[in-house]
């Protein structure tokens, strides 16, 4: 007898699921070649960790490691975050802004990316809609959709450095827009925003009565002319929630600390119930390991600026690499060379392939051929363009970017 | 002027957080006297890590730090979670199957709050319904009601040792029940269902086509008759979707590593998209840390027996000191002594009080008076009920009856 079973998965999940980076990276890499000896050099993810240059500091080992050891944290923390932590990162951020954060401003995450799920979750109702950037970090895209949350996208210009196109962002705004996200440093251009241009930002959300989401989870990696300024700086103009993690700028993506933080002079997020909602997904939803936000005072405090330095000369030198061979490579052009982050967009120029259909066809050949993996640019909304990390080891972006000119040749439009 | 601002907070998730443990033991900690010099005796909460005779083993923090320190787990995991806790998990959790887990089974999760969370959004499909215990543990009310995925109720049986009203899961459920929820060994109850008892479970779900998930966070921790089994040992019968961690076994509930893994020899639940949906939810959730997957199977294998015996004879203990003076405390009646988890329900007798009126007013007297928290009924369910943790150290526990006692002469109705 042939049984009725009553559940089923959602489908939803799995729709949602397949925009994101790590969903069409695995498309990409599907198309690797076990038979290839050489190694695999890997330019889709924004994870370093595993090569030498970038290994953390043993500081923040020894911080994580004696947290452990003092069995204080092994309990349930608070759901908001434990107090220390609030207050480690209430101070580690108030440093860049020209007033203090409380720790009550401080709501600990699973990583940047709960403190994403938390935002979106809190300002979704029926009928609104909320700006995402274009090129963007699709975990946006993947959220909202599957929360039925109206996504409109508004253009980074290409031509100005990848700044906000703000006119867009005045023409698509109506009065269901509840907020609009900014990534800075930016993912996937590796731009840098100017303070005037963020307090034009600032400026525009006020006017039209939203929020400002600030993804920061890049702050302080910047090796070019602008320096980092934190949306937080505005946020008396306007009230700004930044999300941010120990993720990149100490190279530990899977320690899983990030956060979540009203800026918010005026006291707006809590008039308008924005606080009791976050405490309310957080009451709701796991917790960061206690022991890691046990550990967050000592890293902050015992973490020596060379080794901050260290990195970010890597990632200049890194830039640099790319930039520099990109040029060679007649099919790819790259508008503005990257000054933060961790990637950069480079355009592809179809007419000069022979056989290549569009930028998902590029990287799956270039996997399959070179063992070369690069981030389509259609997983960032750019179609044939595509999002190249440099936040490799240099001799292996070196190697990679070589591999990539070999791939042009032999698939150059013959003249 | 004063600014119209266009973003509010979702309200729903105030309103879903209201439900929870914490949120109840929150109500109840506001009347807690700060001028009492006596130590607070918490026996609200399932986390006894504080107390000495719970303190984990050295050995699991020894694989916690010598992963940290391999440098190999800085980066992210794969979503599901990295092969070697997969594996490691699948053969833990084998040894007490009549069939071998494979490695695909398991996802890693963020604690065992998140595999909930995860197996909840995976089933709701709008008008579904899925069938839950009461009393039981009132996350599944807040996650449920979140999610408008209709809940319905069964009860557990005072009178059967509290096992579950098989008639009442039968008439509820219709075309639209998917999964039916089991809690053992139990919370709030400190029950350990039967092997007989679990099978009859498995047949009644295979006769309605419905899931079973079964909540075993509590797994092993068993004290009396009754030996711990596993739902899973059922799974030719029925699908069984196990959700379980380490917080409980080995006291870490801090450190956050659960698991959601899929007990189903006949692969109905990757037939039903179930499993694809399961996947699609971790693309686009946060991971459990790299490092504390990377140390549990060190963990598994280091961890010394005596450890855990320790541990049991330690409840053994404490459940009995609960049992024995709640029976000297004539407003307390206990239906069945508990033989695992934490927690025993202990009936409230009203009538024998002066000036109480329900469960929530003696719990917040209580806390004011004697400076000990207990869980009030109304919060898993049942009303003029209490949960009791006997999870502390004996002599606190011993201390705070003895208190509880002291209320209970002071409020006793006057002959």
């Amino acid at each position: 007898m042939e049984e009725k079973w009553r559940f089923k998965g959602n489908e939803e999940l799995s729709q949602a699921s397949a925009v994101t980076v790590r969903g069409v990276l695995n498309m990409v890499m599907e198309n690797l070649n076990g038979d290839d000896p050489r190694p695999v050099i890997p330019l889709g993810h924004g994870d370093p960790s595993a090569f030498p240059s970038f290994r953390t500091t043993t500081l923040a080992e020894d911080a994580l490691c004696a947290a452990i050891r003092s069995a204080k944290f092994n309990g349930y923390g608070s759901t908001v975050g434990i107090p220390s932590a609030r207050r480690a990162v209430s101070e580690y951020l108030s440093k860049d802004l020209p007033y203090k954060l409380s720790p009550d401003d401080v709501f600990m995450t699973i990583g940047c990316t709960q403190a994403l799920e938390a935002i979106v979750t809190v300002l979704n109702r029926p009928n609104a809609n909320i700006l995402l950037p274009r090129p963007g970090f699709p975990y946006y895209e993947a959220r909202t959709g599957f929360s039925h949350f109206e996504a409109r996208h508004f253009d980074l210009l290409t031509e100005k450095d990848w700044e906000v196109d703000l006119d867009a962002v005045e023409s698509l705004s109506d009065e269901n827009t509840v907020a609009m996200v900014i990534i800075n440093p930016g993912n996937p251009c590796g731009n840098v925003f100017k303070y005037e241009h963020l307090k034009k930002v600032a400026e525009t959300a006020r006017k039209l009565g939203i929020l400002v989401i600030a993804d920061e989870v890049y702050d302080h990696l910047t090796f070019g002319s602008s320096p980092f300024v934190p949306m937080g700086v505005f946020g008396s103009i306007v009230p700004v929630v930044t999300v941010g993690s120990i993720s990149k700028r100490w190279i530990v993506p899977g320690w899983r600390l990030g956060w979540l933080v009203t800026n918010d002079p005026h006291g707006i997020l809590i008039k308008q119930g924005v606080v009791a909602s976050i405490k309310g997904f957080l009451n709701i939803s796991s917790d960061p390991a206690t022991f890691t936000q046990g550990a967050v005072e000592q890293i902050f405090e015992n973490t020596p600026s060379d080794f901050f330095d260290k990195i970010v000369n890597t990632l200049r030198e890194s830039a640099k690499i790319c930039s520099d061979r990109v040029q060679g490579i007649p099919c790819l052009t790259c508008p503005s060379k990257p000054e933060g982050s961790m990637f950069v967009m480079v355009k592809l120029n179809l007419p000069l392939l022979d056989d290549i259909k569009d930028d998902l066809d590029f990287c799956r050949k270039l996997a399959k051929e070179e063992s070369v993996v690069v981030l389509p640019g259609v997983a960032v909304g750019l179609k044939n363009w595509l999002r190249v990390t440099f936040a490799i080891e240099p001799s292996s972006l070196d190697d990679g970017l070589r591999r990539i000119k070999s791939f042009y040749q032999r698939h150059a439009k013959k003249q």
